[in-house]
């Protein structure tokens, strides 16, 4: 559609382009070849997008007029498929936010019809995650209580929302994808390890990567025998359930309706494996249980209350056993979490968004306003706060989704196991939860990636391994802040050192030193450059230095300033100085504070111009 | 020298080159084309750097042996000039510390020695100067007394040694010029606002920029009638003698003895204008006093202590009244200082070697060992930290100086102040030392420096601005960290948006797109870039992509990464991808994670590998 649009531009200008040698240059910005012809559709991009404003911010706008029976079966298939897999992780992610485990039901729905209206992909999922409960942990919200969690929903959904609505999505470009992935290897492990202690039904209050470790194995004989089997044992099963969907019968495209029916309950059985496995161990744990005895061989999930909290906004202040937090208080309290939440909040949703587009664009911005506001609608229902889930989302696209509505049955299913499974709950052993948490995080470790790296750059280790190590031994604020800082670091410093080629041209008539940069020379590498320079020039007193520009695209005041320097300098020397194949752009930021340029351009003859200065 | 040395490889290299089109390409670097040549003569500078490491680390050892008479005379007379310079300046800097004024002459002569042996430069002079005695009083140190003042100065020539000895000067290349300019002038003005009070004769307890002057227009009917007279009348008398060099009987070259002498003794006066003021002011308040009385027509100095403190190591912990400090608390009173006087002791030195270093290469680390090994000792000798001082420098060089030998004269000199003349500084009057300081700073605020900014790229005018407000506004430490933070993050924006162009050719068997970016396709920029190239492919269905890669001469794992994502997505949409003019240093770096790369090198015919492919 946006080509047949352009195409009378792209005519017009190929008639003003001329035919060198029968080669028909079309230029798909008219004007000026020093204009960047890439905000020609940057131009159109915006005439669109004021057109389409209101599409692009609500989405369901588009798709929702198209919607078709199809459309309907396959959502109604997804939505319950992620259903059946978001109530045993909710309960289980919400222990490792530290909050009881219904608070993790409340975390679950609100986001699907938020998406539903605002999402601009159909597969995202959104609720709770293992990654987004352990930086609520870390935020040390569930000492507070479970109001403070709230909050921080909400405080999350507000900042969130406000850099969407700001268009801020581009700030995620900086933060690498080593970095990223240095923080959710580190997230998984630190996941898995909060969990050992209810695998191992063991009971301590060390907190943190290493004390855990240590008091695990200070603790271990105290291992309550039967959680220890039934966790190690689900363990075993899920891993076994979750490459079920990788065997199947007959050939592809050859099957028969049996092995169809086959294949697919395979995966079915595959992707519901979480719900499964805490169905039957609740069994086990019911039927193990003597009537009248407290007395129970697995450690249970005990009394969860039924029914929904209030909807209304969240609380600012609260009480919490003796103690009264008022908002400041809890702002501090929160301290670094405040802008740690809604950044983890928007890599993981943008992460996934992106894994799962399908080469399509992802509209950053438009992301951070659907999960910004699930997470202000989600506090006042009490969800802690959400974002987008990889797991289900991946289940949701296996699933054979259309159509962000499947979130509809989804929410359902929740709102339903809130209203009226919870008494059923009460069986669930802990040791079960852990184990579907670990086999849920143990794939968020990124081996592959890693591989990758080391195959590709070996140095962007550096930026994966700084953040690993400080997200696993300090902590994940720090670890993906020092990470990035570390990154860009490296980046800066590859602005700072160009390579620079210099050549000595030795003409019948001229000779002269050709300093090539093959980079910008922006500020942090002019002190670099004008030393090179400088010593080049040293070893040919007198020559006639020329400086090849043309891979330098962008310069700075410092440039310019530096420039004046080193040809006041050079010109002390005895030597001159031309610049050649200077970009149009370049050019007055040099000029412009008064420097003794010599610039050389296109259409002149270097040899003559040299002889003649 | 250095250039003869290296002719036998450049002729051997020129044999190897070959001569097309009779141009004889004499390349410096023997190899492939695609390895830095730069790397030769850093090779080179490491050869000469094992050589003379002591002589580059001592440079006494270059110039001693060959002090001539004259050489002798022209530091003499600089020397004295200099001295003559720092005497009044560092009782005025020493009160700006925050210290009682005896200590800025302590601060002043160990520079001089220590320089003797390490600088690099014979121009720099190290003591005390308005910006380090600025950054020490904000430290807080004074409030704990002189002892930390003295420690604060050993800590800051621990870390600029160490980080002169561990090669550290390139992280200097990380501050731009605007935000050097804006924290000076930002000093300037916090400076000259602390003299406010003494100029006028005033007594009151606020601080900080805004609270000063609130507080003098609150107080200024207390204004002493003749401090406020004699403040004013030195500013003129200063700045009327400043310009008084540049007066001159006679034409250059054509002047008679009698001329020579009127200009020479013109340049005299205005350079020891300092001096001649403040011993004028001294001799008119001695003389306005009548004997026996206590009550002085101005406020005066008062006594200053005679003799030196004990040489020895500084005080890690120390009594001040009532209060202890342990060097823990000490340590965090000083807070930000801590590296806050480290970094302007080495950006005022490197600042001030760079501008009258006449185009030579300043060692940044030498500098710093230089710096940091002055403040340590000078610690020893109860110095607050110093560093180069601007003024004197320029003095030092007007004088006509030869080598670091003339600090000889300007430390003999202090060194005579301290033992003898102290008692005459009795009857100095405040208020013409803060006009000292008042004039010596207001040439510090950068006015036309951000001119040429402006005419430059005024876009810079935003870190200076910045780093201006800020340090005036909130303190210095903060406005140079914020400032140099928004400078990179400008810098990093640079590297995420670079410039792309668009154009489709058509040949009359080919059509393609050609997109090309004009810099590195870093991290930051991967997905601006991407989703550039997937609209611009989205126009012309089906259509070849060629990225014409010559500008790219960076890349990292994420730009690997985003081409395997962008290419199976371009080939998801049935483009096809092909690198053209990629550099042999970036090919591994893509193909390292297994792309599915089509590369067109330079010796191929594109549209032959087009039709073909």
């Amino acid at each position: 559609m946006e080509g047949s649009n352009d195409s009378s531009d792209s005519d017009e200008a190929s008639q003003t382009a001329g035919k060198p040698n029968s080669v028909t240059v079309i230029r798909l910005k008219k004007g000026q070849d020093d204009k960047p012809p890439a905000s020609w559709w940057e131009k159109k991009k915006e005439r669109v997008f004021r057109k389409k404003t209101l599409y692009m911010r609500v989405p369901i706008l588009t798709w929702l007029p198209k919607y078709s029976l199809q459309d309907f079966v396959a959502d109604l298939v997804a939505g319950i498929t992620v259903g059946v897999t978001v109530i045993p992780q909710a309960l289980a992610y919400a222990t490792v936010a530290g909050l009881p485990p219904q608070y993790g039901l409340y975390a679950s729905y609100m986001g699907c019809f938020v998406y539903l209206l605002l999402g601009s992909t159909p597969v995202v999922t959104i609720g709770p995650t293992a990654l987004m409960s352990l930086v609520t942990y870390d935020s040390g919200a569930a000492l507070m209580g479970p109001e403070a969690a709230i909050l921080l929903a909400f405080i999350t959904g507000c900042i969130v929302l406000l850099f969407g609505l700001l268009n801020f999505g581009f700030l995620i470009d900086f933060i690498a994808a080593p970095v990223v992935a240095g923080f959710t290897s580190a997230a998984a492990f630190t996941i898995a390890t909060t969990q050992i202690e209810a695998l191992l039904g063991l009971k301590f209050d060390d907190e943190g990567f290493l004390n855990t470790w240590i008091a695990v194995f200070e603790h271990i004989e105290e291992t309550k025998k039967w959680d220890a089997v039934l966790g190690f044992s689900s363990i075993a099963i899920l891993l076994l359930l979750r490459i079920l969907d990788q065997f199947k019968l007959g050939k592809e495209g050859e099957r028969n309706r049996w092995q169809n029916w086959f294949n697919t309950g395979c995966w079915l059985i595959s992707v519901s494996r979480n719900a499964i496995v805490i169905v039957v161990a609740s069994i086990i744990a019911y039927v193990l249980t003597e009537p009248g005895r407290n007395d129970y061989p697995f450690t249970l999930t005990g009394d969860i209350p039924s029914g929904f909290p209030p909807f209304k906004l969240p609380a600012f202040s609260f009480q919490n056993g003796d103690e009264t937090y008022s908002f400041v208080e809890i702002c501090r309290n929160l301290g670094s979490s405040l802008y740690i939440t809604p950044l983890v909040a928007v890599l993981e949703s943008i992460a996934i968004a992106k894994s799962l587009a399908k080469g399509k664009r992802i509209d950053a911005s438009q992301e951070m306003i659907a999960i910004g506001t699930s997470n202000i609608l989600g506090s006042f229902a009490s969800s802690y706060p959400i974002t987008g889930s990889f797991s289900r989302t991946a289940v949701n696209a296996a699933s054979g989704v259309r159509t962000p509505f499947n979130g509809i049955y989804t929410a359902v299913l929740v709102l339903l196991a809130i209203s009226v499974l919870t008494p059923y709950f009460f069986f669930i052993p802990k040791s079960c939860l852990a184990a579907v948490i670990i086999c849920a995080v143990i794939f968020m470790v990124e081996i592959s990636l890693m591989k990758m790296v080391w195959k590709s750059k070996k140095i962007d280790l550096v930026p994966f391994g700084v953040t690993f190590v400080f997200c696993v031994f300090v902590g994940l604020s720090q670890g993906i802040l020092i990470g990035t800082a570390v990154n860009l670091g490296m980046l800066l410093y590859s602005t700072a050192r160009p390579r620079i080629r210099i050549h000595k041209i030795k003409n019948p008539t001229t000779e002269y030193l050709l300093i090539a940069p093959d980079r910008s020379l922006v500020f942090t590498a002019m002190e670099y450059f004008m030393s090179s320079v400088r010593k080049a020039s040293a070893l040919y007193p007198g020559i006639i230095v020329v400086i090849d520009m043309s891979h330098v695209s962008a310069a700075d005041f410092t440039t310019a300033y530096g420039f004046d320097n080193m040809i006041k300098s050079l010109q002390k020397h005895g030597h001159k100085l031309v610049l050649t194949k200077t970009k149009p752009e370049i050019l007055p930021i040099l000029s412009g504070i008064g420097c003794d340029l010599h610039v050389h351009s296109d259409g002149m003859d270097l040899d003559a111009l040299l002889t003649e200065y």
